[in-house]
């Protein structure tokens, strides 16, 4: 298996990439599983062994553990069953780099995953190599591997594009943490949008939809079954809200004012001390009334101007209702989200707006994007059966306590999103890129 | 006014009432106040002003706040704006007894109502006299007062009686956490049921049902708009999950098995150490497996045969989920719930069960009933508007985090339940008077 | 056995009564165990039996839970060994009013004593009253008591007095608690004094000095054995730091400048939000500097011109000593704050001072009077052996992590001191009534 | 200067040292500096730079951490100071390495110093470089630099030799943590000892004493000034508790038995689960009692056999506490401890015993040596003087909370211990290498 994985060891500080390249349809599941793992690398390329240490929040977890866990992913479920003769890379690993698959093997506190030192960084790579050459050979038997082994090696394509995402969301915490605040990659040259549209909400007809993943391609079982929702008429923005609104509403008072939130909202924002979207600092007492913000990006601290036009980012759920609630509109559910495509739209709206529903822009990968908290609860879909065996921990047991986010950011990588996606993670978290999506009545 | 409030201070200690006695219905707004301010006091009968005091857990108050309370919000909604010339009984007392109204005045931490020795019990006996009679002579009026000071009024009517619900569920909790165990009541003499009917999914047409308030009787704003939701085909057991049954999830390693649990349960159980329901004592280590629980009620401590056959109470959502699960089944969504009474019943059903609809059962009151968890989060209806002014915050704000409840318990006024009546509760709950209705698939 | 206790019930809430009212020298120990179980009655006499029930912080109990606990030690330590026949109260409470006796039984956490609603009020007043008749009893026989049930009753006696100071301490903090803040009892109609005399350190020769309880007289173990200490010449404060005087150090920004505190106190003005003492309101940014703070009394919230020239009270060991640091000035040993009154005086003192040593004011009862935080940790003296059995936990297994206060306060019963009584409280405590006295050096 | 340092980037991972090697006196401040500076080079060389990121409990800080902070010590208060043109390595490391110097700088949070994946190692390697390299201008120049420049890179020394020590009780608990439990060097080939002599206390004469530092040498503020203390008679053990002496306390339920602790000592027992020093593992419950037990060390897991006859290490003071009350004894004073070298001993001793005085062992550096817990508070001696400027939080604000520990251990740096010498931790620390000398009374 060629990639510049193989270079990585020398090269690894030596240049900076585009986290963002695009990765062209492949003929093959054998090629989309190299380039994904390839992509992998090609991640952490800017990052030092150092780095990859870093676990600066109870949320991430530190880079080579990434590394480490998406590799036991394919052993654990894989390899070790349908590879024969497959010789395991290390004994403890099993144990060593579970999340939490309490039926598979026991596993550490997460917390304690900032103490693995070792295995080294070089060690976990060799991980990754053993693990890559054995699925190799496991695509390359004669007549080729049992489907069920072929279904999971695709989940754990896609596992491995969580976890992708999951890196640059962790890196961006840990390098915002570390007082220094270095950048992971350098800004981009193109500038900043000098002006967006105003936000319109767009009116979609309800009715009985059809709502879940729908055909052959894949998908995760939460997304299924495949179920009707009744609908009332809805309508939804065409854009997400910008930075520079999102200041409007901090300088009316937005984390002053209890009416605007949930109880549990109101509970976060004076516990924690919120006064402003997570990456935001400064004070926002500029002259302009916002300018003297400053975020702090993946490319490190950004002026206020640079960023006012894109969207939010890593806001929790709470001040997403909260400035839902301000602008006089609400959240869409996840179930408005994803029939938008779906449904018909009322009224007499100019063609460029016509096309504006979010399944549609969940193909299009750029900066701008962002995963859009949704007013709905995480929980099964009527019918909903978890995977057979330790897989179905995958998701079922989080249906509790989180909300759902729809749509995929500009860290998620392209062509892991689907229009039936279901993200999700709990009211108050707020190092996702997160942004906000308004609906409200079709009028 | 009379009621047995008036003597309430010289026989306080000397008799122990019925908690469950029904009121008769009312031929006026007028009369059902004045019962339901009876009742009220008829209630705390058997406490002590020193009971009163007591503030075992987070969830609870003590409950001579809930006296005060309750009349606070006579006072703040109704009589403050409604009755020409109405004279605070003190002023302090707008802020001292207000719970959580955010825009109406400033009001104490929760954790602090167990300070209030001061104003005395007489005192607020004295509060609610006035209140009472100032209602009285509002509702006297030539002309009667205006349509939204009855609409008020009615609203405090059913806001007392949830906290009626509240203080029996209080002290059931201070007296468990008294190490003498002090019982409320004497225990009632009816034997409990030797034998219960085994469990049975009763099976429901799915399709297109409304939910949500029907009708112009009275209903809380959460329970509106009424809306269509569509629903798969699905069953429900016709009785609760008895104790007895749960003996047997807790026998045969329940609160030892994560994969009976949803992930946030299941730290629960770790870090709560649970192993039985809140009020079960004991080891269930008996020669009979379960014959060693006992199981602290209003009557005090009871031994396991006591209670077996009646239904579980005081868990969690998790332990409902996690029981359901084990059982091979699930808990239904509230939707399932409400609509059970209008869907038709599927295939050739004995005729006993044919009406065994939780729905209908909502109007009986007696000793056997439970709030009965739901597998729905508590989430606005679509197109749900709050309450205009502070009494909007009644209800909406509560609505993340929470887990809705249907049906009613043993402790619920009479009267008080409906068919679309939403609690909830945070899944992590025990200290309500909480149970398990299964639901399945319809096959 | 007759004190007015025996017309509590019926009085309880019609006077308040002077806390500070001296005891005369009794020529018994029977005539001084009644006095001193008479005055807790009194103490408590301005008391509710809902303001019984408070416990308002960690560090207090619920006035009741003294009353009962004070009982259960003259029950456990001495009727039962002691008086042939004794019939305890309630078989219950040898458990129940256990407060942290591990070797001589079970005891429910701290935290549960406000949950005590039963047994009622009334209840534990039998307990007294029949715990106090056996007491009587014992002291009445023929030959009279073994010689160590004397000593225990005379403990049992010190002990109630520790727990008189207790009852003021808790109540005085529940009261502050209580949102509206009523008042233990009337103000005193003595003017503050409108003045002090500047303070001075009066100087004191060191050398080698017996430390110690001396002769017949009661003590605990803790003051023993008398041991000698090598003193260095030292300095004493004649009087206590004002109100005023530490109003000065707050307007310096005391509370703001690290380098005045020691590590753990900085820490604790951080975390806990410490701005000024315990019961001060307000921001003393009145024009003259310091007017605007008001002061929670017994006897209610005072101006601070009414407490200007008293001793600064309800500080931790963390702000005296800061205090000291600013003043540029020490806190004493407990070493030399007992030898003071044995140690020469150096130089020319004017004769209004030469008396002025600390332990020579111990016998002094007024208002003036507060805990002098001491710079030495409560630990061991060499050779120190606590007493035998279960009163070994009295006194020696707190010798850790806390510091030694001196001297006594307004509330200490009179009579309760002696020169060589070490008090004892970890250095965050505020709900004590405790102050400082400067040292230094001898120059 | 020339140290292998030099080659510490390529060699890092490729030998393992003896980290206890021994530096040999030298002739000047210059060389003494040089030869500390490369020993912590050495120290860390079997260390990756991952391994130097962790951070595994609160007392602790990632080994880089120290690296960079013991440099921004000679930068800090002597470089910028003292050294003109100095040019100092990088503006933002005067706040970044900053330890806890309140009046010098800012600094971050300790818990945040894991994040400090930036700047790299090799940017803190040459910090040291440009560090080391300005000392040695500095001491080069003619007339030589101001004395107290001279007494501040001596204080550095040791400063540096302080981090020495964390260094290894910091890495060992690193290791301890990471599941795979990796050794920091391998195990010494010379056996263990089959025996040792039983415990003996060997009695001393008390008296007046003079404690504290004597003569020329270098000490620090908190050892100063020298003054008299007066002793009773006592007698101290003339070896530490071993291994195999503390597992028959814990095989006699030393751990489940409240009276043999402090009140503060048993809440840690309960609390945080003690049941046998830190970093043993297993159940004891082998066939010879003990020999179930396994012990991690700097080599790795070590057998109980191995260990069994050395002192017991890594107990907080409650448990040496517990210990020395369970086999009838006490904890020294740490000034019994300083003053037994000056005591006379009474009675007939054999004579290998006469010489065994603590404070004659301190200069002997071997693996049976561990930090002794005194029965002393940490507080200021009479007259203490903390240092000028911002070198006076070295020690002075501290003195709160800790106890006193005397002697040092196997990781304590050959030539850094004085008998005068006096660490401290707070009482409930274990991570240290900290063990037991039992003092008891003359007979």
């Amino acid at each position: 298996m060629g990639c510049n994985g193989s270079t990585l060891l020398s090269t690894r500080r030596a240049h900076v990439i585009d986290a963002t390249i695009a990765i062209a349809p492949y003929a093959s599941l054998a090629a989309r599983f190299r380039a994904v793992r390839c992509r992998t690398l090609d991640l952490v390329a800017p990052l030092t062994p150092e780095d990859m240490m870093v676990q600066s929040c109870p949320e991430a977890s530190p880079v080579k553990w990434h590394l480490a866990h998406t590799s036991w992913f394919f052993e654990s479920f894989i390899l070790r069953e349908f590879l024969p003769g497959y010789k395991v890379f290390h004994p403890d690993f099993a144990w060593l780099f579970n999340s939490y698959y309490q039926t598979f093997a026991a596993f550490p506190e997460k917390r304690l995953r900032s103490s693995f030192s070792r295995p080294a960084l070089d060690e976990i790579l060799q991980y990754r190599a053993h693990v890559d050459e054995a699925i190799d050979r496991l695509l390359d038997t004669g007549s080729g591997p049992a489907p069920e082994a072929l279904a999971r090696i695709e989940l754990g394509v896609h596992h491995e594009e969580q976890h992708q995402e999951l890196i640059l969301t962790d890196i961006l915490h840990a390098f915002f943490t570390n007082p220094l605040r270095p950048a992971y990659k350098p800004a981009a040259h193109q500038p900043a949008p000098e002006s967006v549209e105003p936000i319109q909400l767009i009116p979609h007809q309800g009715g009985l939809h059809e709502i879940g993943h729908k055909g052959a391609g894949f998908c995760f079982d939460n997304e299924l079954p495949r179920h009707r929702v009744w609908l009332e008429p809805y309508a939804l923005a065409q854009r997400l809200v910008t930075c520079a609104e999102f200041a409007e509403f901090i300088a009316d008072g937005g984390y002053r004012r209890p009416e605007l939130w949930l109880s549990d909202g109101w509970n976060a924002v004076q516990e924690l001390k919120w006064r402003a979207p997570l990456y935001w600092d400064g004070n926002g007492n500029g002259a302009s009334g916002t300018s003297e913000w400053s975020v702090f990006t993946l490319s490190g601290a950004m002026s206020f101007d640079q960023v006012a036009n894109s969207p939010v980012s890593h806001i929790s759920h709470y001040e997403a209702d909260a400035y839902a609630h301000w602008a006089g509109h609400r959240l869409p559910t996840e179930f408005e989200w994803e029939a938008a495509e779906a449904t018909s739209v009322c009224g007499n709206l100019p063609e460029n707006l016509r096309a504006q529903s979010p399944a549609k822009l969940v193909q299009d990968h750029d900066a701008a994007k962002r995963w859009e908290w949704t007013a709905s609860a995480y929980l099964p879909y009527t019918g909903f059966r978890p995977l057979p065996g330790s897989l179905g921990e995958y998701n079922g047991k989080f249906m509790s306590g989180q909300m759902v986010l729809r749509g995929g950011s500009c860290c998620t990588p392209p062509g892991h999103i689907r229009p039936s996606y279901r993200n999700f993670f709990a009211p108050a978290t707020r190092w996702q890129f997160s942004g906000i999506r308004l609906a409200g009545r079709c009028e």
